[in-house]
C-alpha cells in the first residue's frame, strides 16, 4: 500500500475531500483482490476436478475484472465524478461478496479458495468503508 | 455485432433467460464505446489546448474501463450472478451518461467528442434496455 | 470497424505515418478477438467436460487480455512509441497464433472454438500486416 | 508481494519449472507499476501545464495497460505457453523502459513522475530477471 499512498500524496488534487487513508486502503485492496481472483481462477482450472469449479472460475474472473476497474477509477482524482465512483464501488462490493461466498464454500478443500475468499472479504469491507465515508 | 451473436448462439448455456438480442446489442455497444472513449481521450490529449480537456480525458478513461469490464462480464454466462450483472450495468449506464454529457459540451469544437458522445449515448441506452429486460 | 475509422479520421495526429487502413483493421480485429476469446473461455467452462478444456480456457484468457491491451495501445497515437507498438504487436501475434492452434484442435467438437480460431487467425494476420507496414 | 507468493504456493501447478521467487517479484512489480502509471497519468492531467505532459500521459497509459496484462498472464500457470510469456515480458520491459525515460525527464519538477520512474525501473528489472531465468 506504500506506493499507493505515496502517489496520492504527490497528486496535485490530493485535497479532493475523500478520506485519503480509506481511499488508499481501497485502491490497494482492489488490486490485491484482482490479482488473487485471477490466480484462484487459474488454480481452480488446474485442479483435477476443474469441471466442478466452473461457477467459481467464472465468479473469480468477473470479480478480477471489476476490482481492477474499480482500483483504476479510484486512482483517478481528476474527473471527480462522484456518481460513477459510488456506482462502481457498489458493483465491486457486490462482486466481492458473491466471490467470497463462492470461494468460502470450497475453502476447506482448496487453499487458494480460502485465500481468495479472504482477499474478497477485505476488498468488500474496504469498498463498504469508502462508500460510507463518501456520504 | 455479428461475431458477438454467433458466439452467444454457440454457448452451451444460451438458454439463460436473458433476452439474447438485447444482450448481444449491449455487449457490442460496450466494446465499441470502450474503444471510442480510449480514442477520444487520446485525441483530446493531442489537441493544442489539451490542458483544458483534462476532465474530458479523465471521464473518457473511466468510461473506457467500465465499458470494457461490463462487456466482458456480460459475455460470461456461466456464473449467472444476476446481482453483479445488474450492479455493473448500473455503473456502466452512469459512466456513459456522464461521459456523454462531458463530450457533448465539446461536440461543436471537436468531432472526436461528438462521435464519442454518440457512442456513449448508444451504450447508455443499451444498458438501460438490458437492465429493464432483467426485471 | 466503421467507428474505429471515424475516430482515427477525427484525431489531431491522424498523419502519423502509419497506414491508416491497416491500423483500423488491426484495432477492430483486436477488440473482436478479445471479445470472442472471452466468450470462448466461458463457453468451454460451461461444457460438460470443462475439465478437459483447461488449457484452451487459459489460452483464451491470455489471448483476450493481450488483444485488448494491443487494441488500446494502437488506438493511442499521441505517444508515438514505435518500439512499444512493435513489441505488443509481436506478443499479440504470438498469443493469437497459439490460441488459434489450441482452438482449432477442438473446432470439430465445439462451434465456439471454431469461431474463436477464426477470430484469432484474423487478428494474427492483421497484426502481421501492420507489423510489416511499420518497416 | 505476500499475497502473490501465497497464491503461487497454493496453485496445483506450482512446480512449473519457473523460478518461483522471480515470478512472484515480477507479478508484484507489474501490478504496482500499473497502478503507479495510472496515478501518474492522472496527476499529470491535473497539473497546471497538463498540455505539455501529453506524451508522458500517453506513455503512462500504455505502460499501465501492458503491465496489467503482463501481471495477469504471469499469474496464470495453467496454459504454459512459454512463447507468449516471453513475448509479453519483452513488451512490458520495453514499455517500462520508455515510460521510465519519459518520467525521469520530469522527475525534478513532478514528484509523481519521480516515483513513477522508479516503479517502471523496478518493473523493467523484474521482467529482465524473469526473462533471463526462462532461458
Amino acid at each position: 500500500m506504500t506506493h499507493v499512498t505515496a502517489m496520492l500524496q504527490a497528486h496535485p488534487k490530493k485535497d479532493h475531500g475523500i478520506d485519503q487513508e480509506k481511499l488508499a486502503a481501497c485502491i490497494a485492496a482492489c488490486f490485491e483482490c484482482s490479482q488473487t481472483c485471477t490466480a484462484c481462477a487459474d488454480a481452480c482450472l488446474s485442479e483435477p476436478m476443474a469441471g466442478e469449479m466452473a461457477t467459481c472460475i467464472s465468479t473469480d474472473l468477473d470479480c478480477a475484472d471489476i476490482c481492477l476497474t474499480t482500483g483504476r477509477i479510484l486512482t483517478r482524482l481528476t474527473g471527480e465524478n462522484k456518481a460513477v465512483v459510488r456506482a462502481i464501488l457498489q458493483a465491486c462490493r457486490e462482486a466481492c461478496r458473491g466471490c467470497a461466498q463462492e470461494c468460502e464454500s470450497h475453502a476447506e478443500m482448496h487453499e487458494h479458495c480460502r485465500l481468495c475468499a479472504e482477499a474478497c472479504r477485505r476488498c468488500e469491507a474496504a469498498c463498504e468503508e469508502l462508500l460510507s465515508s463518501l456520504g
